[in-house]
């Protein structure tokens, strides 16, 4: 939706109004209706205002019109409040007298049954028919910061001013948000635009956000977010924000099992898995924020003129102790501590007291309180050194000498090309002001600073991979061709007979009301996809099977081939190791034997005569369909580690290479692969064929695969390839 | 130390004192030696100043004395900040005086080299031997709040006020200690002491704590930690805190590697592995704090006069979000989203609007703004509950209604015998001092309130289990005596005779200028302890082996014997499942070559023909001496687990079988030994017989031991024990 709605409809009638028309207008300025005027007018709202109501022929000073029609200029904007049931024909009067957008407060929508899903559809309607841009309904309003156009009921415009700066806030809850906007600003964040989206019926988070990071005095968005409803829209506007280098930072709720219990029975709709989220978030660059000060920091990390370029980061501090602090924090958040150049060590050793630490975190002692310009050469000389990509400052108080030392911080700053961060706790007012007002980001604990300079840093990192590939892994066709090529389906041909060939066992299987296809069926669609299975071959008698075995070579696998029976090991219905002919054949009776016991029902194509495998390592491939996001391709070591520890990493497709390859490396198992004690290498290389081959499949089936479980995928000494020993795939 | 030092030294002088004297005192109160004056006097401290410094008749108004000796009354306390050389000589004036108690600000000590470290000698014997409580040296003094007993330089006195409150604070950093003394009172934390310890050389931490434990008028006891220095010492202030029911919160830095080696470049010292730390905390009672506002949460949380029983919480809120961002952070920390009984619901619905979730959380909804008596009677409904051990609730703004929604909820807190806390954004300030004198905790952040509460419930429960037991796990010897049962070892006489028995293997591995003791030697030692080993014979020639074998019954192991070798595997000096005669006889030559050639100057015993254990899962279990903390045991899975994803758990000895079973489930891997996937129960009541008895040998020969490593321990099917197959014992 997001690009198209942004051409379509008009987004700048909305957030930067010539005219704003007040439909339902009421003089009482403490109801819904009333504080809209009373806000534009006390914060000075430059454009025309045209209050509506029929029953009033002024209200607060200005004229007040019957309707819209009866407006003699042109409206940009309509602020609507009324009851429901009168909303949609109100649109139509907007389209009519060409009002190019509204924000619709009024509640009584989808959110209530039936009728109210209908008069939403209405809505909707009228809006798309009448080319209105629509936000909402059941929503509070949006406001554009710097034309003062405050189109809400946002109780946070009753403190009387608003901190102007380059952040703006999307927001999917009209309460959250507008508390969220108000603590925001108390935590020194500025704002450009502020939008509560609603029901979002016509447009929507994603819209909301590729407007934002259109505008130039926009450099940072935040969002707060309950559902992505359309997931490809989302993953769009997140990619508009990456391409443009402004950070698209996100609240998410229902991250655990009880908080998306409770977000559920909240917003009515099993939103997908909070991991998918989270994966989505990581590939798309999106800056995931997990409680509501931790939005705030980030945000104010990423006003900060200047990022840095790696995690190598120096540290700066009054008091050893909070040095160390810092450096606990450095780690887990992604930060280097840098290894400081003995040229700056010397240098810093002339300019700072005998007793100072001058190894990285450096100890500017306490003597700073006597002396603040000490702080102003080894800022230099440590922001000059070539391994420090930025510079963390930690003050405490400073009653007396806070503001000149916040003027030293703002200096330095201005003067280097890194980044320049302060941790500065019970700090003055004064000097908070200062380094704020200079973008200069400062918190009040050095846990959070070194937290959000690590999440700034990782930012950072991801969009230039990004930037390096210049590849958007949402929408390019080419893309999606590399990985079929490095999955081995080079040919045009083979890759249309591959989907050719799928579709009449997607069919039978449908046919027989079966919900998976057969081990078999399902290693034919690897093979087809290019991923290889071990030799096999089905017995329908024990001869049959002796025979299979004997041309195949000993040891073989036997394994019991029927629909019916999905958890064959449990059926008794798997054995290894087989190592003759005496026990091919006996293997088969047994085989069949326990089968039958197991499911009576169950139909039985035969026994699986299969290639063993051997000195590989077990891992799991597969993929789900998620309700937001589509295809989301899964891999874990084998076994205990993905049941007992939830060891494995997941993205959502498409995807590349180098992604296939981080999965692998996320996972705590990973040093299983790299020849872990003295085991060989394995090959990891055809094991990311594998996962980009389970995403091409997941996404050509989107429709008819619900799930594919290949466990285990048996990965081979390097340059041996890696082969799927079991297949799983479920259908929708 | 703590309780001696507190019997011995009169810690009331210290910090109550009638009279102050001011060695050197200063009248110019910008000076460190001027500013205690000013800081009395401003804040009006009611007892006796006498200034002493030869060059003044009168300082600021007051009579000025030549020396302490001058004074015509007695003195309580004196703050010396003169330079160190003439510190330890006024030591002695004092004590010739009769001043019980001092606080030296000077440095120059320990800190400062061998000089120092000989006038800090003089100066502990001048303080022990004239019994005068020292504080410090190199510290910044200390505060009583109530008393206005000021004897400190601290920059936050120049703030002008202090709020008072039942927290008193211990810190091992000045300046830190000073910051963090500011920003606490920011956040609402009432302060009624305050100590910097400095150098520690007479009181240390847990004197402090242990006194500050006997106030009536504190509360709580809040740290700032950088090195333990004495464990035992910590351990027993640590648990008087925990008896008197006074949560002690500490903020310890070097958490991570990288603060690990700034803290040991700061402090000059290796003060023990962090995780041993944290080990000691749990066992202890202690809330640990990992960072600066973390330690003001949970002082703020911990001043509620009633604590929750359960994690059973119940959230309310006026936005849908917050509560599902409230519910995110529920479970990793440690709460449960309550789930409410049918009655309670039945009662919210008639008094909430129709459209509010009565499913906790409870939504009271937006009409709350409108409303504010609504929040009454949801609060007294959810808090009568019996499923309901705490109630969090989160409001936002509130511009008009804050300081009514304040008394209604103070009042519902006063009326309950249940825990009632708030998170709210964005609180009008006349709210927050109210809810702040009335101790109910707020937040302004849903996170740091949830998680906040999750660490109180957690000590709430140790609490419980450490009153239940009644038990001191650092003093008492029958508890000991206990764990000796456990372990097998009942009789007194055998009780000895294994202590006297591992002594003269010691001794010979000491002459022999040896680092280990034998794998022979090891698990002889074990059995002396209780814990089973395979049947094993040493064989010195391959017909012995064959013998040997036979003997045991096929299959058995075969695995080199030598002190010089002791990564047996590596030198191909282990062989598993020999399965007749012949193996075992060509085994023998085999191992022998392989370990003559692996390491030509060892010296081989022979090869151990053992018994091998089947149908086992294999853990590891060991100890370590950590220099704090003394005997600290392991606990974890065998091979990848422990290596590959570092799972495993540790305590300080002593602990009891209830600590064993604890360490055990706080491994991921502990479903392996409960019946992972149709697999046997094991005998896990073994296996903590094994690790206490492990706990038990670590204490008996802690001058000895360094560390044991039993890798690995097999654990057989419940009732069938579990078997130590090898042991590693390190001499120090």
């Amino acid at each position: 939706m997001t690009l198209d709605s942004v051409k379509k409809f008009d987004l700048d009638a909305m957030f930067k109004p010539r005219s704003i028309a007040l439909v339902g207008a009421s003089s009482d300025s403490r109801k819904l209706s009333g504080r809209p005027l009373r806000f534009l007018k006390e914060y000075g709202y430059k454009g025309t205002i045209y209050p509506i109501n029929p029953n009033y022929p002024e209200i607060a000073g200005l004229k007040c019109y019957p309707n819209l029609a009866a407006v003699p200029g042109e409206i940009d904007l309509a602020i609507v409040g009324m009851a429901a049931a009168g909303v949609p024909a109100i649109i139509r009067e907007c389209a009519a007298k060409g009002v190019r957008a509204v924000t619709v407060f009024s509640a009584g929508f989808a959110e209530m049954g039936d009728e109210g899903k209908r008069m939403q559809e209405e809505l909707r309607k009228a809006a798309f028919d009448g080319n209105v841009a629509l936000d909402g309904p059941n929503c509070a309003g949006l406001i554009g910061v710097r034309d003062k156009v405050i189109a809400t009921f946002n109780s946070a415009m009753d403190r009387g001013s608003i901190l102007e700066g380059p952040v703006s806030f999307v927001a999917q809850s009209g309460a959250l948000g507008t508390y969220m906007f108000a603590a925001a600003q108390d935590a020194g964040v500025g704002f450009d635009y502020w939008v509560s989206t609603g029901n979002e019926v016509v447009l929507g988070f994603p819209d909301f956000v590729s407007y934002f990071v259109m505008q130039p005095t926009t450099r940072t968005i935040i969002g707060y977010m309950e559902d992505a409803r359309d997931g490809e829209a989302f993953k769009r506007c997140a990619l508009d924000a990456l391409r443009a280098g402004k950070p698209l930072i996100i609240l998410k709720v229902g991250e655990s099992e009880a908080g998306a219990k409770a977000a559920a029975s909240h917003t009515g709709a099993l939103a997908g898995s909070d991991r998918v989220y989270s994966a989505v978030f990581d590939q798309c660059g999106v800056i995931r924020a997990h409680d509501v000060e931790d939005l705030f920091d980030l945000a104010n990390v990423c006003a900060a003129p200047k990022y840095p370029r790696g995690p190598r980061t120096a540290l700066m501090t009054i008091s050893g102790g909070a040095g160390i602090l810092m450096c606990d924090r450095c780690e887990e958040s992604g930060l280097k501590v840098a290894t400081l150049t003995e040229e700056t060590k010397a240098a810093l050793k002339k300019v700072l007291p005998a007793f100072a630490s001058v190894v990285n975190p450096v100890d500017v002692t306490a003597e700073l309180v006597a002396t603040p310009d000490l702080l102003v050469r080894p800022m230099e000389i440590t922001l000059a050194d070539p391994n420090v990509d930025s510079l963390v400052i930690f003050l405490g108080m400073q009653v007396h000498n806070g503001a000149k030392l916040a003027d030293h911080i703002v200096q330095a700053a201005a003067r280097t090309d890194k980044m320049v961060a302060m941790n500065w706790i019970a700090a003055p007012p004064v000097a908070l002001q200062k380094l704020r007002e200079n973008n200069v980001p400062v918190f009040s604990d050095p846990a959070r600073g070194i937290r959000s300079l690590g999440a700034l840093v990782n930012y950072v990192q991801r969009r230039e991979r990004f930037l390096a590939k210049n590849l958007d892994p949402s929408r390019a066709p080419t893309a999606s061709r590399g990985r079929r090529e490095q999955a081995g389906i080079t040919d045009k041909t083979v890759e249309t007979r591959a989907v050719i060939q799928v579709r009449p066992m997607i069919d039978q299987a449908r046919k027989e009301k079966r919900k998976a296809l057969t081990e078999g069926e399902g290693k034919a669609i690897l093979e087809l996809y290019g991923i290889p299975t071990p030799g096999r071959k089905l017995a329908t008698t024990a001869a049959e099977a002796v025979k299979a075995a004997e041309e195949m070579g000993f040891p073989v696998v036997m394994k019991i081939s029927s629909a019916d029976i999905t958890h064959k090991t449990e059926a008794g219905g798997v054995r290894l190791g087989i190592k003759d002919a005496k026990e091919a054949g006996a293997g088969f009776d047994d085989i069949m034997a326990k089968a039958k016991a197991y499911n009576p029902k169950a139909k039985l194509d035969g026994v699986l005569v299969e290639e063993m495998i051997g000195d590989a390592v077990q891992v799991i491939v597969g993929f789900k369909q998620d309700p937001r996001f589509g295809p989301v391709v899964t891999f874990g070591m084998g076994g205990i580690f993905v049941e007992l520890i939830r060891d494995f990493a997941l993205r959502v497709a498409p995807f590349d290479e180098d992604e296939a390859l981080a999965m692998m490396q996320e996972t705590k198992a990973y040093p299983l692969l790299t020849g872990f004690r003295g085991d060989k290498k394995r090959d990891v290389a055809a094991l990311a064929k594998v996962i980009l081959a389970a995403s091409q499949l997941a996404q050509d089936f989107k429709e008819d695969f619900a799930e594919l479980d290949i466990n285990p995928v048996m990965v081979l000494p390097e340059g041996k390839g890696a082969k799927a020993v079991d297949a799983l795939l479920v259908l929708k």
